[in-house]
């Protein structure tokens, strides 16, 4: 597998997409087994309705990526205690009861290409499964890492509700900076992949300069993995996304494509960008034409190049790692910061 | 103050009442500065928005019973740091983040006489801020007590939720059984008033048996809170609790007095009992009807003395704590229990 050079396309791609895969394979299997595992514990002790919940809204072909980091990061420092698996779900859980919770605030009604959890049960049943993931994601934390770990995650929690706060201040300022973006997604995104690889080094007994290496790699290939989110929603093909193109638009939400565009635009494009923004009708029927405009001023191709100058920092701080044992797991987060410029889904 | 006999009245009440509150004043005062200071300690670092809508929904007029039992418990098991207070106040966040989440479950319009946040703020800003409580307090639990107090703490915010989703279920079941309410008010309400003494007594560093009596007094104490504030929802004062009556019977809630009305009705009462339930229309027009023939069938009156048997119960964990300088901590416990039977809101 290469070094994840950024922008390799074609079957280039293809095919380190495969090694990446492989390499990954028994991680990815060890984390599904223990979030059965941990359900399978507490599954006869809770309600049978919560249990059928939790299982629907855990089990839906979510990539993993977060639990993923931590036993990469964690190996990567010497870790070889395959218990941290048991730790690392809870970012999965995390996540995913972030995702309930969202799905209840947007009134989305689908998730992943099926009923999100809010329409399959109720929006009862999505908060309250949300706030158990929570709880139990903190539990398991507190269990494998201590209180160093907790303080890491919980930092990196209350950061996803600040940067959510953050988003709904901006959703009504039209002339964002990019600054308050990267703040945005930071909070939203970045800082809980973050905490993920921090924690497998801590995991691992990893000194101070490991574990920041680590967590500003996470840090970054967040900011990067958010970024192209971002532009999925603009370019994306829904066929293979499986989502619907243009959301963020209609909503209204300033995201970097279109920030870029308003702030190189002349002033009649840039005018009638902030004029569409400002109606609800014409954010419903805009979406072609707000496309153009940000293309014709780069709006995509900087939002894209911008990510990969973050994942080329994300790379810059594994070169610290340079140790022979350590080569795999090395070229493998290489490999997922690649996956992530890449991806088209 | 007296030790709490269940069921006095009158006069004796509200000195007994008066006294309470003065035992009382100092710690109540702590848990205030102590939410003050930490709310000053982060809000600098979260967003605007985020710390006003906390601010609103943390100094709501609550009752602080949760910090004060941890405080109370602490200093009963012989423990006087007084840094408690900033481990005690996680209980009024979690507990404040089960409100948050409740109102927008229930799409509340008021809480404690004034607006909800979800309708004050939104339903977005109600979720995000209980989410943001809720990593706080286990922050707050995991730093003050250590993984011990963190794997109480979760197994009752965990039993809160599971009590949640059994009440869920139980909505639809007219024939419901004491012992399934008592499931029900033990996870939603009791498992985490349980959880305060236990911590405040695990923070003094108690033996396991001064730690269980004092979970099991918390426990009654919430289950008799608990049935008091059902009983509430049917004989309380508007004007006094600053809640409206009846709505527990318009959602179809099955509470004790109902419960119990129902087991022991003749045929035709609880016939027209279970017709009323069973329809939308009647359970919105038929409060008073209802209300009437649960009176007939003692529903109050039994739910009352329940109530006062569990209350006996809580006093009765309390014999072990005889040593002279903690009397008055004893006392103010005992106190609590006898306010819980005896408050009108």
């Amino acid at each position: 597998m290469g070094m994840g050079t950024a922008g390799t396309s074609g079957g280039a791609v293809e095919g380190e997409k495969a090694a990446l895969m492989a390499a990954i394979g028994p991680d990815l299997a060890a984390i599904e087994q223990a979030m059965h595992d941990d359900l399978a514990m507490f599954a006869g002790e809770t309600d049978a309705l919560l249990a059928e919940v939790l299982r629907y809204g855990l089990f839906n072909g979510g990539k993993r990526i977060r639990p993923l980091l931590t036993l990469l990061c964690c190996r990567l420092c010497g870790g070889r205690n395959i218990e941290v698996a048991s730790l690392a779900i809870a970012f999965e859980y995390l996540h995913c009861a972030t995702l309930f919770h969202d799905d209840v605030i947007d009134k989305a009604v689908t998730r992943r290409g099926r009923s999100a959890v809010n329409v399959a049960y109720s929006e009862t049943a999505a908060i309250l499964a949300g706030d158990f993931l929570h709880a139990r994601s903190m539990l398991l934390i507190g269990r494998g890492g201590g209180i160093p770990a907790l303080e890491i995650f919980c930092q990196a929690t209350t950061a996803m509700v600040d940067g959510e706060f953050l988003q709904l201040h901006n959703a009504s300022n039209n002339n964002l900076a990019e600054g308050e973006y990267f703040a945005v997604i930071m909070g939203k995104t970045a800082r809980l992949i973050g905490a993920a690889c921090e924690i497998g080094a801590l995991f691992a007994g990893a000194d101070s300069a490991a574990r920041q290496a680590l967590c500003n790699y996470g840090l970054r290939l967040g900011c990067a993995f958010q970024i192209i989110d971002d532009l999925l929603d603009y370019l994306g093909d829904e066929a293979s996304t499986g989502k619907s193109v243009g959301n963020d638009f209609r909503e209204g939400k300033m995201t970097l494509p279109l920030i870029i565009a308003i702030s190189r635009a002349e002033d009649k494009d840039r005018e009638r960008l902030l004029t569409m923004l400002s109606s609800v009708e014409e954010r419903n029927s805009g979406f072609a034409e707000a496309k153009g405009l940000i293309a014709r001023y780069d709006g995509f191709a900087l939002s894209r190049q911008k990510a990969e100058t973050i994942i080329g920092e994300a790379l810059g701080q594994l070169h610290i790692f340079d140790q022979a044992e350590i080569l795999q797991e090395k070229a493998v987060l290489a490999g997922l910061a690649d996956y992530v410029l890449n991806r088209n889904k």
